[in-house]
């Protein structure tokens, strides 16, 4: 680690002061450039100057005028632009497929879906169904005059660290699969990353203000259980890339098998699988009568919602199951929060009672746990921010402004 | 966190520079200057400004002629200079107390320790006898024309993020005890770290090469069980800085009562008390009859090289234990290894087999288990080579250089 020493160089310099004027607009508001010389502790020469490379590149927008609040006349208030630069981001879930773009200022500019029966699927005609989606997006955002930056693919698996592979993606039968040749690649380079990353970034980037800390357990639930974990704002991703697997930490010492290889693992008592067993429903039915994102836990909530006592008793069990792994989750990593997202975003009610009981019994003092408001659109939005994201933090990249 | 986005002046880019010129000669050896400018993509001209300024700072020094293996005449090698700063590092242990400083090579210029029964103490009398071995030290050190440039404590207990106070030491007795006051200031204000991180910390700087790749669990036991998180070379701290609590880790569903107020902690099946009951012995006796440093362990190791059943069973659970607690961790963390320090290393060989066998039919691959060269000396000397690597880190801090 310590062998490769970063050189800060005058363009280094120079573009990371760009980007510092980028996110005092991006995350202080609309402001003159007396403001956001203030807010990053620049000269107002040097902030002038950098401002007119970010409007000659699209980046930011004047606005107006407006009062900065100190006396004098108003000064040109600078936002960053709604017509430059754009995320696009798409999502491969297990019945679904998705794709959405945002603008720098995170307003969501396009957005389509189909339902697609993913699992066990071959990777091909499914890429290229979501190609078309990719495509249905970009026309109508280059239509109103914005510039697709880069395309981020949210996938229900393992993503290799150069985020090019899907190394491994089980409940879509998928593996080793190249997302950089192919339909995808017809508009810009796709990378991909973790659906449970990008839901977590989503969180941090513009979800509840706890996850802001930048210390935060993200657990997120579709077929699997998984997690994201943040810390000082940053995802700890682990040496392969495969870290925050909190479905196969083991809850019993001798329990059930797990398709893991390991036994006891959280997800044979609190995944949507075993809930579903645990109410006498076969798996594979569930999902084919309840096709589509989060459908199968909307089926449960409604069934809970209606007093059903075995479900009832499921989540109950599921809740004090999720509280023992993350009691030794807690310990390990000392999160400032805990946010349930995802599925289980949508069970949090009658997850909730024990899960809290089983954290307060055994840690005593918990973090705080947070259901997240982004929910089942966390992953999406994460991978679309993931792309304006990398334009804010590195506004020279090519492709970053507009050709 | 994306609020605070640092600027990079001139300053920071000297710093930077400074700092990769130093980096440059402790990780790749003596050098001379253009085989530096080579390592590090500067210019020669820029290097030489750089390296008459660390010269003159007394952090590098010219140690004779050598050839760069470039045809032309030899260059003059530049070395770490073994008379400029050096690090002090200190250690509170349940039964001693131990300083010692290390130079900008890494080497161990003096060392003094003494026992001392630390349990239940009152921190002003440990504090004044740990002064006396540090002023020992300093003396010492400081008459071989070495300049003390910091004073690193490490603790066993939760130490706050600012590294001012030990928060909360069980093993001790002590809750928010202030370092910066008091006799240990008399020569730098002190700062103290976490035991565990201070030698998982020593891996990553001067241990096993496994660990170099920056993304290692390091588990270590005095009287807990401890462990640190090193993440892409950083050490995971958590919110509070109390990240790394693997003792705490639930690995029995209804387990044995932990002093945490928990139960089922790993600690209860495989820390230093458990084993000691295990075998039929008063863990408070024990510590009375087997005093100081790694005792009890060097013990309970001896007894096993004797084929003691009952201490051979004891250590046989404990390193099933220890396996269901790291499979947990390895599917959170994802890391390129594990690596046993402290006690655990003194025990390893018996602890090895159960704990191999656990994580391989719980992960099929577990990531390779090391057992750690630094044993109880790595926190001792994480704590003085933190002080040492600052300097590295940041050449223009104050006391980095000699007044």
């Amino acid at each position: 680690m310590t062998t490769t020493r970063r050189l800060h160089t005058q363009q280094d310099m120079r573009r990371r002061n760009l980007a510092a004027v980028l996110y005092a607009v991006a995350d202080g508001g609309p402001a003159s450039r007396a403001r956001v010389a203030d807010r990053i502790g620049l000269t107002r020469t040097a902030v002038s100057t950098l401002v007119d490379d970010l409007l000659a590149a699209g980046l930011l927008a004047e606005a107006g005028l407006g009062h900065s609040g100190a006396p004098g006349r108003p000064g040109t208030v600078l936002a960053l632009s709604d017509r430059g630069p754009c995320g696009l981001g798409a999502e491969i879930g297990v019945d679904h497929l998705a794709v959405c773009a945002v603008d720098l200022r995170g307003r969501v500019r396009a957005r389509a879906a189909v339902d697609s029966a993913n699992r066990g699927s071959q990777p091909g005609p499914v890429l290229a169904r979501l190609a078309e989606l990719v495509t249905h997006v970009h026309d109508e955002v280059t239509a109103a005059g914005l510039h697709p930056a880069g395309l981020r693919v949210a996938v229900p698996g393992l993503v290799s660290r150069d985020r090019a592979h899907v190394v491994q993606a089980p409940n879509l039968g998928w593996r080793d699969v190249d997302l950089t040749t192919g339909p995808l690649a017809a508009h810009a380079p796709p990378t991909a990353d973790n659906e449970a990353n990008l839901g977590a970034l989503a969180e941090l980037w513009i979800g509840d203000p706890v996850c802001r800390t930048g210390d935060v357990l993200h657990i997120s639930a579709e077929i699997g259980i998984g997690s994201a974990i943040l810390t000082d704002g940053r995802l700890l991703r682990g040496n392969r890339g495969f870290a925050g697997e909190l479905g196969h930490v083991p809850v019993r010492r001798r329990g059930e098998p797990c398709a893991c290889g390991g036994r006891g693992c959280l997800e044979q008592y609190a995944g949507e699988a075993a809930l579903l067993r645990a109410v006498g429903l076969d798996p594979a039915r569930a999902v084919a009568d309840h096709p589509g994102p989060g459908a199968r836990s909307a089926y449960l909530g409604g069934r809970a919602r209606d007093g059903d006592p075995d479900v009832l008793r499921a989540l109950r069990g599921a809740g004090t199951d999720l509280g023992i792994a993350l009691t030794g989750a807690t310990h390990l990593l000392d999160p400032h929060a805990l946010v349930l997202g995802g599925a289980l975003a949508v069970l949090a009610p009658w997850l909730l009672p024990s899960l809290t009981a089983e954290l307060g019994r055994r840690l005593g003092t918990a973090p705080p746990l947070v259901v997240s408001r982004l929910g089942a659109d966390g992953p999406l939005l994460g991978a679309a921010h993931a792309v304006t994201r990398a334009v804010l933090d590195d506004p020279l990249r090519t492709g970053a402004a507009p050709a």
